[in-house]
């Protein structure tokens, strides 16, 4: 059972939270990967997709989450909405409700969006990535599949590189991490490295090198290709000659680490398709580890709710 | 049971099925708000919810009425429908049929669409909204609404203001709330008051307390934003300020009396946002009406079919 | 039980797997109509629809057949998709099978696309239609609306007009038609009968007549408008007068002779509205044949799975 109602974010989160979440979405991940996708316990709850921004990984992965756990789903895309019509986050948020909605999958430009909408809706509230703050699930997931590799994150070297500043699954990774016991060391172009990160708790690289060095986990951040035109680095090839990473780096990290990505990858920018393909990378396992992330969030919430009857 | 295949409007339904369709919906609202959402009355049924206008809060509501009933559930979106390669209603129907469809919501800017597919389909045809023609479960819905609150909806006067010329609402409400004993009072700048509203049992009032004094209920309606460059009243804020509903205008309402809107809201423009949150405003309980209403007509629907063999 | 995991055309199916499709979908199609809608054979699988081409004819068709089974079901249309974000195929594909998705329909615009995402994953690939190539479920839609008018498919005389170039329905009825002893005839403008049609086995006609005398089948297929002004056509209604089925047409044809056509018919040019909607159309029919020649496929790609520990 989680602390509150709402998943906005790790910052708040205990590390009890933390691995409660991960232990339970281990356990979805052994079953769903042996074939069990049809669960009850959510059978009867409802959970919406309400999404500003487009996501089809992430929607369907909160999608196939409430649907293997046996909950009636809705999707809605801000483009189709009544958004459009000019209603508020708050009246949409209250419709919802109204509606009898348990859970709702938000993903919003702005930061603290979902914050917002927690405050005003019963249903339990799971931030999906809101503006440039946080992602909570991404994050988790991404625990979930180190853990699985390295058997605890305790201790961990986690090179972060890319666009820093406007990620939020580099925050929530910060936050989660660092709880955890593990180190995030990030690296990016400067103008892309968000003031006071290192307040945070993240260690700002140098060089790429002093970043991946010793590393246990090299992740690789999606450049926003919008991001160009708005004169924040200066071409997409200098970006992944400079920024990127390539083959021969993974050997000045630590034995048996692993690539990760939050995907979708520019081939070749990031990440290197040797590097994307091969055998280090666990890009795809990320996936399913969201997946049962999602699971296991939509769980613990769903227990919250039982005890204080929501 | 209801008399016909289709609900398709007010103008030709009983008060009888109007009483059997508001006591199936309490019924299923004291359900659904005690959090009984799974139920397997259309289990094995076919709901297509077909809509030529964009509606997130009816095709939501629609979608969602049909999955806690247990039917299989598909939405067809006219922007990426056949109806782009220029297919007609009646073969789109002929298809939704060949795929075995039992219910049609349908929404179409062309009055008198549903009409023409439910005569075309063996399927039950819903009026989702139908041009400035009919939205019965809307009003239905309004209603449901009204007499949960004053426990009957005889000897009520109903106080619509706003744009009545363009609304459905306005128009099923009038059919049948004046067929349940009450009085619809309608109040809009005169370009938007159709010809003939007098005629079919509606009392226009010459001013907004006129409308309003001593009315048990008092419902802005949405006013369309684009009418305005049609030059159909002067700009929002005169519109606002002649036309919307003011804090202190309830005073002249009946004691106990309630504000309603279909929703979604222009803050400040037909209601302002102390009526819309106040004690007074009904316009969330409107929402989890429409649920209910619609899966009372569905259940109805669906013991017509029954009976009738189809 | 079909040979291979994925269908992805009828060129490279044998007769045998044909006719147990064809069997088991006629058995469905039975059922269907009887007004059953409810198994449980794909209960606890993952189906996607996954279209880069809008449909909303064959998707809905491929959700409902899905649905019908039991199975988890998801759409993800390109528009709204990463594909928006330059996600490759294969890397889609990769997502979705990290997702445990179990069945892939696709509709892709390139030739083969649906080739490669079934090389990429696990999971069973059904082509929903690709570029110019195949579009097997059609043909097999086609052969059983055919097959249950006439009993066999063997002897028959298949007349198809039309843009025969651009038609992977031609295409794949043209291979699996073949291989049960059906003749194929096509007709078309010169400009839109692709080299190396007749070493494929189809007889090309030389006039309307020639291809519908003696036919059972008269199959229309559709002209997609936008071809027109890439100067293949010179207009539409010369294309509907020199290549376009006519009522008294119909008289050169075998007796008892059926109208077909894919859908969605651009009325008065492929085909008149009188045969459109006459005695001899099968043009419903082939919607309800696509329902159940899909459940088959389905079911039957199911059992290989199971088999082969999938």
């Amino acid at each position: 059972m989680l602390n509150s109602k709402d998943l906005l974010g790790l910052r708040d989160v205990t590390p009890q939270e933390i691995t409660q979440i991960l232990d339970l979405a281990e356990d979805y991940k052994k079953q769903v990967k042996g074939g069990q996708k049809k669960f009850s316990r959510l059978s009867g709850k409802t959970l919406v997709t309400l999404f500003y921004e487009n996501s089809t990984r992430t929607r369907t992965s909160f999608e196939l989450a409430g649907k293997y756990l046996g909950a009636h789903e809705v999707n809605i895309a801000a483009s189709s909405s009544s958004v459009q019509k000019g209603e508020t986050l708050i009246d949409t948020g209250k419709t919802l409700q109204a509606l009898q909605t348990d859970f709702i999958a938000i993903r919003h430009p702005m930061a603290g969006a979902p914050h917002l909408l927690a405050k005003t809706v019963k249903a339990s509230v799971i931030n999906g990535g809101d503006g440039m703050n946080e992602h909570p699930t991404q994050a988790l997931l991404d625990m979930l599949t180190m853990r699985e590799t390295f058997g605890s994150l305790s201790g961990l070297k986690v090179a972060i590189l890319g666009d820093i500043k406007h990620s939020r699954v580099a925050k929530s990774n910060l936050f989660g991490l660092s709880k955890m016991g593990a180190q995030v060391w990030v690296y990016a172009p400067k103008t892309l490295i968000p003031a006071g990160f290192d307040a945070l708790g993240a260690h700002i690289a140098h060089s790429r090198e002093e970043a991946i060095e010793g590393a246990n986990v090299v992740m690789g951040l999606r450049i926003q290709l919008e991001r160009q035109s708005g004169g924040l680095f200066p071409s997409l090839s200098e970006y992944s000659q400079f920024y990127g990473v390539k083959d021969d780096m993974l050997k000045l990290a630590a034995p048996g680490a692993i690539i990760m990505h939050p995907g979708p990858v520019n081939r070749g920018i990031e990440l290197t398709p040797s590097l994307i393909d091969g055998q280090s990378s666990r890009i795809e396992d990320q996936v399913t580890s969201g997946l049962c992330v999602r699971m296991a969030a939509l769980t613990l919430l769903s227990e919250y709710r039982e005890k204080n009857g929501l």
